[in-house]
């Protein structure tokens, strides 16, 4: 399967030649290892991911004049971060298919499973030590921990009990947190990156908000294909995001969608009533809405930063974000 | 319960206060994350472990003059390691008890026991950072891989192949790998430390691998209520140790014991028969008198080290780890 990054829009060019190095970087990390091991990093490698989080991590450096070498370092180090938490993600959901590839949990014991995650954390880690940043790698452990310290949060949850708040603090952890670690720990291994950390981890933050919610989104609008599987698979596996959240606010008179959001099954033709309902309401402009504007202060995050190909390619791609339709 | 360690033997005097803050810091790490893995931890903490790990880092620390703060922070780091790869390993086998208290899976669901050992590995490799060597994150880092590298190595391993070179490989991985971590770390954090480097590497090797053999000669020879668990209980999980290796190397006749080998299942009553025949062999001696010359060859590691209380403490361990019975 061709990596998707290479079909992916402008934003990419500045750094195309550099993200295929950070490919080559990944893939050589179970060198001298256990060949399954090899085997299961190709085959995660292979199933894709658009390789945002790098892009991000390079044009990031890139425009505050961080040197490339470090860059593409850390780059595979947020990539390979992200790869071992989705490993494991897909163990504990039971999922067998991601970006429309079967899982390695589909095809191995969940003891694999679990280890490969942890090998990959582990060389994820050492590309982080090798950055030669302590304050890089200090962010990077903190991120790990709060990704984790989210999952369990919603793990031990109270159901019934959703509100925007829970969804907000969920999906920093969730993904935001690895968009401010691509931005934060760029700008950490910037010449004057200490002063320009957070402004652009604002940018980060931001970004990846909205990254998310557009994913909530088209959990519930997408074509099934493209997305890779069936409309309202979140609420189905009662996950409760934006587009619920604004319905349940402006119809709180739905008993039906109440009982979904207290957790309570329901048969497929009552849970597609439900999902109908909140594609056919205004909580999907609504959830749109609060994306484009997380892409509007992400954006204004960037006017004191250096102009060139680097910022440019970081605004086409928050404009992107809210446009996409996968 | 008490932590075991305070009824040890003399070389943990000479760091015993230190050893209370390294306690005191692991569990700190689980502040202001979910209360749950605050539970979890303090359970995991709480159920004992020797420290040895933190004694051995410490201890190589002091002798070459590392700061104390730094030499706590690793300490930490390498014990919530340590406790990391214990939580994921007893879930992956299965385990309900370790040092007869209930491990986190025989309470937990799997999927709250992956999430609570990837938030041990992140404030681990947090605290690691937190030495503020590089040098020292990727030395941690490296032995996550080789750690969970042997694991994977073990689990796709071909049975019925078991030789000696294997058991050395997997017991360096496994055990040793961390008691390496602790002398170099501790060497990386100190003055000369570039320098003493490898030849305290060597006395954590030798001294690890030692420290394993013992495990496994106990796992046939100790007293059941204090290993807690029953006799022989590796080889009847299909795990192959040395006493099996030597006894097999001097028995090739013995039918029964080459199908236990092969990890074919056997009878309780023919299983206790082979480990009756390991238990009353020459097997047991020489597989002690293997652990001794790597204690030999670790104390002679030190010869050329700095002389004092800490030097001392460290060649107590080392003859400790043959003598003990726990």
């Amino acid at each position: 399967m061709v990596s998707t990054y290479l079909a992916n829009p402008s934003f990419f060019t500045p750094v195309q030649p550099l993200i295929q190095q950070v490919e080559d970087l990944m893939r050589a990390q179970s060198r001298g290892h256990h060949s399954e091991l090899g085997a299961a990093l190709d085959h995660l490698l292979a199933s894709g991911g658009k390789r945002v989080r790098p892009a991000v991590a390079l044009l990031t450096g890139g425009m505050l004049g961080a040197d490339t070498n470090r860059l593409i370092v850390l780059a595979a180090a947020i990539e390979l971060l992200h790869t071992a938490t989705l490993v494991h993600d897909d163990l504990i959901d039971g999922s067998l298919l991601r970006r429309g590839s079967p899982t390695l949990n589909a095809q191995w014991t969940p003891a694999a499973t679990v280890l490969t995650g942890d090998f990959i954390f582990a060389r994820a880690a050492k590309l982080a030590a090798d950055t030669h940043s302590v304050a890089v790698m200090q962010l990077f452990a903190e991120t790990l921990t709060n990704i984790v310290n989210g999952e369990i949060t919603q793990m031990f949850g109270s159901r019934g009990l959703a509100n925007r708040e829970d969804y907000y603090r969920r999906i920093r952890a969730k993904t935001a947190s690895l968009f401010e670690l691509a931005t934060g720990a760029a700008a950490l291994l910037s010449p004057d990156g200490e002063q320009a950390e957070s402004t652009v981890c604002r940018y980060g933050y931001e970004v990846g908000m909205a990254f998310q919610i557009v994913d909530d989104v088209l959990d519930f609008t997408g074509d099934q294909a493209t997305v890779g599987k069936p409309l309202g698979s979140d609420l189905r596996q009662g996950l409760i995001t934006l587009p619920a959240l604004y319905y349940i606010e402006a119809n709180p008179e739905d008993a039906e969608m109440v009982e979904v959001l207290k957790g309570n099954r329901y048969s497929e033709e009552r849970m597609s009533r439900v999902i109908n309902a909140i594609r056919g309401s205004g909580a999907i402009d609504q959830a749109m809405q609060e994306a484009r504007q997380f892409v509007e202060r992400g954006l204004s995050a960037l006017t004191d930063q250096p102009q060139g190909v680097e910022r440019q390619a970081l605004e086409d791609l928050a404009n992107y974000i809210v446009k996409r339709r996968m």
